[in-house]
C-alpha cells in the first residue's frame, strides 16, 4: 500500500478546493466541483474522483472554460427552470437551480431543469442523488463529443451520452443508475491504450468501419453504442432531448467547437424530476411498497441493484478516507504550483 | 399471393370495428382499437396489426377487461393529467386525455399523462405519433407481465417494458423509436416455438438459469434484457416510473393478478410530453436545425433512422391496402360469429 496516499474526506475536499481556487476558479465553482470529485472518490469511481481535477484544470487552461462564470437563472415557465452557465462548469449551475426545480416539481408533479452553455465533466449520479434526497425521482441526460457511430454506420455522430435515473427510498440508499449509451467509457479506451491491452469485443470500429479491439485504432475510428440499434436509438434521444430540445449543442457541434483541443464538451444538460406524492395521487407509500417488492425480487435471487458497489465504497470511505495512487496525488499537487 | 387477403385501409378498419362491437365493445372503444390495429397493419408491424384483434377479444372473454368502461379524467395538477381506464383497454383513455396533455405541455413546457388501471396490448408508437403530430416530443413507458430476469439473476421480475420516444419533424415523418427492453419480443418466442426454430443466442435462460435457445425452455424459464446490466437498469426504470411512481401494478403484480389466464396485462402507463417552443426559449427552429444535422449525419453514412421501414410500409399501404394471411383473416371473421 506504500504507493497509495490516504486522505480523509475532508482533506480530499480541501485539496480539491485549493487546487481549483489556486487555478483561478471562484470559491463557488471550487466548492461545487470539490464536493463532486470528493464524492466520486469516496464512491471509488476513480475516473470521476480527484483524477478529474487534472481534466478540469486542463480544460480550463486550454479550452474556453470560464472559472469565474456566474450562472444566471431563468424561471422560464411553470415546468422549466433554465440556467445559463456562461461557459462555466455545470455543477454550480445545477446547485443554483436545484431549489427551484424541487419547488416546481412539488407544485406541479413533473418539472425540468435546463442547463445551457456549460462545460460538463462529471458523472450524473451526484445530481440524481441530490433529487432523490428530496424524495423525488429524477432522470438526467447530457450529450458529449461525437465519438460514437450509430447502429449500421461507421462514422461518429453521437457522444457517449449518459442516461442517469434515480428513485428515492427514504431511510435507504436510493435506486440509482448512471451509464453511458456507448458500449465502453471513453476513459476506458484511454486506459487500454496506455496499458496496451485489447478492448472487449463489440465496443469499437476502426476508421474503415471494421470491428477492432485495438485501442489506438478505436480512437481514430469510432466507438459503438451498447445494445445495438436500441442503444443507438437511446443515444439519439439524448442528443434530441439534451441538445435539440433545449437548443444547445449536439455532440457533433461540441466536437466541432472544441476544434481538436481535447477539452471537456461544451453543451447542455436536461434534468427531469417527478414527485411521487402527486403522481401517486397522494399514496406514495403504496408506490414505495411496490418498488420495494421489485427490489426484493431482484436482490433475493442474488442479483444486484445498480450503485450497490458505490454505496459500499461510500461507507468504507466515511471511516477510512480515500486512497489515491501516489503518482496521481503528486500530479494533483503540481497543479497547486502556479 | 393466393393465400393473402387484400383489404383497403377502410375495409380493415371497418372489419376491426365490427369484430369489436359484435363482441360487446362500446363504439368508442371499438373505434380507438380499430384505428390502432389498422395503423399497425398499415405499417406492416404484423404483431401489432389485425392479429391483435384475436388477443384483444380473448383477453376480454377470458380475462376481466371491461369492453364498455368509460375512462374518467382527472386534471390532477398543472403537470399531470390522469385517466382511470376502469379496466378497459388503454387506447380510449389515451385519446380522452390527449387534448389535456397537449394543452398542459404548451402551457408549462413538460407534462405527464398517467393512465391507471388499463389493459394494454398495443405498441406505443401510435401514441407517440399523436404527440409528435402536435409538434411535441414525447416519451412513453409501460410495464407488462414479469417474464424477464434482471442482469445477474435467473428469475423473471421485469416485463418486456417498452420505451418509446418521438421527436417532431414538421413536414416529415417524425423520429420515433419503440422497443422492448427485453432482448426479444414475447411474441417472437411464441413464433419460434410454433416453427420449432432456435432462438437467437443471449435472449433467454431456462428454469435452471442456464442460457437456452430452445423456445419452450425459454417460456418456462426467463427472457433476458437487451444490453446486459444497462438494459436491465432501464427495465427497472420502466417498472418504477410507470408502476411505482403512478401507484399502479408492476409486471410482477400484473402477472400475479392474471393468475395464469394469459390475458393482456392490467397496469398503468406513463407518457411525458415536451414543448420545443418553451424548452428552446422561443427558438424551436434552431433546435430543429440541430436535430436535422444529426439525422443527416446518420442517414448520409448509410445508417437508418428508426421507424423508416414502418413509414415506407405506410406509404405502400395507403395505395395498395393491407394484406392478411388467409388463415388469420378467417380467424378474425370467426370472431364475428357470436
Amino acid at each position: 500500500m506504500s504507493d497509495l496516499i490516504n486522505l480523509s474526506l475532508d482533506q480530499a475536499y480541501r485539496l480539491s478546493s485549493d487546487v481549483l481556487t489556486s487555478n483561478g476558479f471562484s470559491e463557488a465553482h471550487a466548492q461545487a466541483i470539490a464536493r463532486t470529485v470528493t464524492s466520486g472518490q469516496a464512491d471509488e469511481c476513480h475516473s470521476h474522483g480527484l483524477y478529474r481535477l487534472l481534466v478540469c484544470v486542463k480544460s480550463m487552461r486550454e479550452g474556453q472554460v470560464d472559472p469565474q462564470a456566474l450562472p444566471t437563472l431563468s424561471d422560464r415557465c411553470a415546468g422549466i427552470v433554465a440556467v445559463d452557465a456562461h461557459r462555466g462548469y455545470s455543477l454550480l449551475s445545477f446547485e443554483t437551480a436545484l431549489p427551484v426545480l424541487v419547488r416546481k416539481t412539488r407544485q406541479i408533479g413533473v418539472a425540468a431543469m435546463v442547463i445551457n452553455n456549460c462545460y460538463h465533466f462529471s458523472a450524473l449520479w451526484p445530481e440524481i442523488e441530490a433529487l432523490t434526497a428530496q424524495g423525488l425521482a429524477a432522470l438526467a441526460l447530457t450529450p458529449s463529443h461525437s465519438w460514437v457511430a450509430p447502429a449500421g454506420g461507421s462514422k461518429p455522430v453521437f457522444g457517449t451520452n449518459p442516461i442517469a435515473f434515480g428513485w428515492p427510498r427514504p431511510g435507504r440508499d436510493p435506486f440509482v443508475f448512471d451509464f453511458a449509451t456507448s458500449a465502453i467509457a471513453r476513459g476506458d479506451i484511454e486506459l487500454h491504450r496506455r496499458a496496451n491491452s485489447p478492448l472487449p469485443e463489440g465496443c469499437a470500429i476502426d476508421s474503415d468501419g471494421q470491428p477492432t479491439t485495438d485501442a489506438l485504432a478505436a480512437l481514430s475510428g469510432a466507438m459503438l453504442t451498447f445494445g445495438g440499434h436500441k442503444g443507438s436509438a437511446l443515444a439519439a434521444m439524448v442528443e434530441l432531448l439534451a441538445g435539440a430540445l433545449i437548443n444547445d449543442m449536439t455532440s457533433m457541434e461540441s466536437m466541432a467547437f472544441d476544434a481538436g483541443v481535447g477539452a471537456t464538451p461544451l453543451h447542455g444538460e436536461l434534468i427531469l424530476a417527478f414527485d411521487p406524492q402527486l403522481f401517486s395521487n397522494g399514496k406514495p407509500e403504496e408506490g414505495a411498497q411496490r418498488a420495494q417488492a421489485l427490489f426484493d425480487g431482484i436482490v433475493q435471487q442474488g442479483a444486484r441493484l445498480p450503485s450497490q458497489r458505490r454505496y459500499e465504497a461510500r461507507k468504507r470511505s466515511k471511516d477510512a478516507g480515500i486512497f489515491l495512487p501516489k503518482a496521481l496525488y503528486e500530479d494533483i499537487l503540481k497543479l497547486l504550483d502556479r
